[in-house]
């Protein structure tokens, strides 16, 4: 092999000029919604002050706000296109203060007081498309861009004024908290929203060490929680020890839920099986999925989720893609899977999970893509026909995979199965 | 598309009588090592009490003895030849008691006391492949098979001197707990064991609720822990609200850190790109690696990490297999990548993780893959000429990784890329 050969049916992928260090997409690879951020995280300089503090006041820099989770977003925005409203330095400083990063970290540690409440920031990473204007930070290389930041303006403790200041300021301007699961934004601001969303949460759901239960404070700009050995509200008194202290431990880092979702074919190729929980709309179908079980591999995973909730035993597992989801915090990892010639009984009496399970003929699955494709909570499109499949829209991954499916990527002459 | 076809290069995959619901592999797939459990977990009936309380006692029952997260085994066997030893019911019953699972676990819960120490034990799951003597177990379905159970018997608190007791017997057996990471067991023993270590550990590692700070309790046979309302210890008087209480949470549930790991080739497909820590031994590289973060896919965290570790710029992004990690608590998901014409050049100067990297040709990586693979902290092999490329044994998904891109997996006129 001296060169990688693309597929036949392909054409050869264009390499346009790098633009961005990572945000681009490749060749077949479905970006689904959710990802694809067009920021680079630059993690490594998370735990930089200096850096930090520059970007936190730089022009260039946008601050995403969240209210209980939700975005300020724009209005009236058509489906698809929906965007999230950044504001800058100067509208955020009476929440988030003048400098929150003038201390380096370890000074931060040393002055930690439980009782103090600190307006929860992530740095969200530098959009380096953006060559004019933008932050030039020198670290060990050159980082350029425009800084990007999420910030709880939740009102409670001591910024509660100040936060309501705020979100009436922009509630004036016309732009407004959002409600409800963010599934009609613009897929690049899905993805900022995404990693904002989920670090919020999860900085939020954990204030107590799980290893000595005692309050934790958020570092490295949202993207770890550490248990200090003193506390100011407590005359900064030795606290016990703690595990977390020593060396590194999961405790103190984000946690990401695996779960498997799968379009499982019969042995034949020609079905799909897919089920319904009973609080679905009636017709409504989707692809299999469950969360990933300590000590098992995905394709492992596929099988014994498939197996509990539809009794159906799968033998190949290929992975398709992959979803960040961050209600709250679940990588979506999708798969295609071919079920055993013996294996293609339904029997739903393991795992009561689904009202039902069937297997659908790839006919029905395409006629249902094309036109009876809608969110859990919409109504159905206008060329849909009553009592005809319903399936999740595009920006499920399941919708993806079974497109794949249907149009024969990964199980025809080129297949990956 | 009426068949699924099969890749011509391949023959067509043969499917014996399915002997256990859940344990084979498939066509081209490689089940790595810590994967492949035997055993059907029957996750639907680890709250099911009725269930558990015959399964512990039933004389088709192993026990998996853990000290310390060690596990029992036998002694001087073969590398990759390792076994566990498992015990008996009336071996292990002066640690575990009569009948662990005597009482619902509602009623469990409400009996919760801080203070009484319980041994940890996990339900492992059914081996189906036992058809004679197995437990056989009516529920909505019919289960058959013999159970598997691991058991915390580290001597501490009131069950001491009986753990010292247990381990004493077995050690006048010839049996012993083992030292050191479990990389030479047979692989249906390294998944079983990968289960118990993991669940084990996490129940250990999570002893306060880090919603609230209260002191947690292990349920449904060692797969969650809640936050019990009351506590004995504490004159049964009412705890303050929990969030955890309310709903599904995901801090009740075991965390598995998703990971990735890439054998990257250069655009044009005849080099890797490798890296090596400063304390590895000389010439010994692997394929990069590293968590992936909340609210990226897959494919983006093997870009970010290539590009934070090498500088290196990654396009299309695929999936080969995933391998559990049980230390303590990873998915490590195994992927093979190609950069971006514009990006092959190494810059070490933006995450300081590795000492070197460098791009080895596929000629290279052959002959080391054939000579010079070996664990970290043992010898290179007979056949390895010293100064030569060194590279890890073929239980790590890096060395699998590897083994597909120089075998054209992927890459050649059948290729996933």
């Amino acid at each position: 092999m001296s060169t990688l050969q693309k597929q036949p049916d392909l054409p050869e992928p264009a390499y346009p000029e790098v633009d961005s260090m990572l945000s681009r997409r490749f060749g077949k690879e479905v970006a689904n919604y959710f990802a694809g951020s067009p920021l680079n995280r630059l993690g490594f300089l998370r735990a930089d002050n200096t850096f930090l503090s520059r970007a936190v006041k730089h022009p260039s820099t946008s601050f995403l706000l969240c209210n209980e989770l939700q975005p300020l977003v724009e209005p009236n925005t058509p489906a698809g296109q929906g965007k999230l409203h950044f504001v800058k330095y100067e509208d955020v400083k009476p929440v988030i203060g003048e400098d929150p990063w003038a201390h380096p970290e370890e000074d931060q540690i040393k002055a930690y007081n439980s009782e103090k409440y600190i307006p929860q920031m992530i740095f969200l990473g530098l959009d380096e498309k953006v060559t004019t204007g933008g932050l030039e930070y020198e670290g060990k290389n050159l980082y350029k861009g425009a800084p990007y930041f999420a910030v709880d303006v939740t009102p409670r403790e001591s910024v509660g004024s100040a936060c309501e200041s705020l979100l009436a300021a922009q509630k004036e301007k016309g732009y407004e908290i959002s409600k409800g699961r963010m599934m009609d934004l613009d897929p690049s601001h899905a993805a900022i929203y995404a990693a904002a969303r989920q670090l919020l949460d999860w900085n939020a759901r954990n204030p107590y060490c799980a290893g000595c239960g005692h309050k934790t404070m958020s570092v490295n700009a949202g993207f770890k929680r550490t248990c200090p050995s003193k506390d100011v509200a407590n005359n900064a008194s030795e606290r016990p020890p703690c595990v977390t202290r020593k060396g590194v431990t999961n405790l103190s880092f984000p946690r990401t839920d695996p779960t498997v979702i799968m379009a499982i074919l019969n042995h034949a190729g020609t079905h799909i099986l897919l089920g319904r929980q009973g609080r679905w709309p009636p017709h409504w179908y989707s692809t299999l999925a469950g969360f990933a079980e300590p000590a098992e591999s995905i394709e492992e995973a596929v099988r014994r989720e498939t197996y509990e909730e539809s009794g159906v035993l799968v033998g190949r597992v290929v992975v398709h893609s992959t979803q960040p989801w961050p209600y709250p915090a679940n990588l979506m990892i999708g798969a295609i899977g071919q079920a055993v010639p013996q294996g293609e009984k339904i029997n739903l009496g393991n795992d009561p999970e689904l009202e039902d399970a069937q297997w659908f003929s790839l006919d029905q699955v395409r006629e249902a893509l094309s036109n009876g494709v809608s969110g859990l909570d919409e109504p159905a499109g206008s060329k849909y026909k009553e009592g005809g499949l319903r399936l999740p829209p595009g920006t499920a991954i399941a919708n993806q995979l079974m497109t794949a499916v249907v149009n024969g990527v990964f199980t025809g002459a080129n297949s990956k199965i």
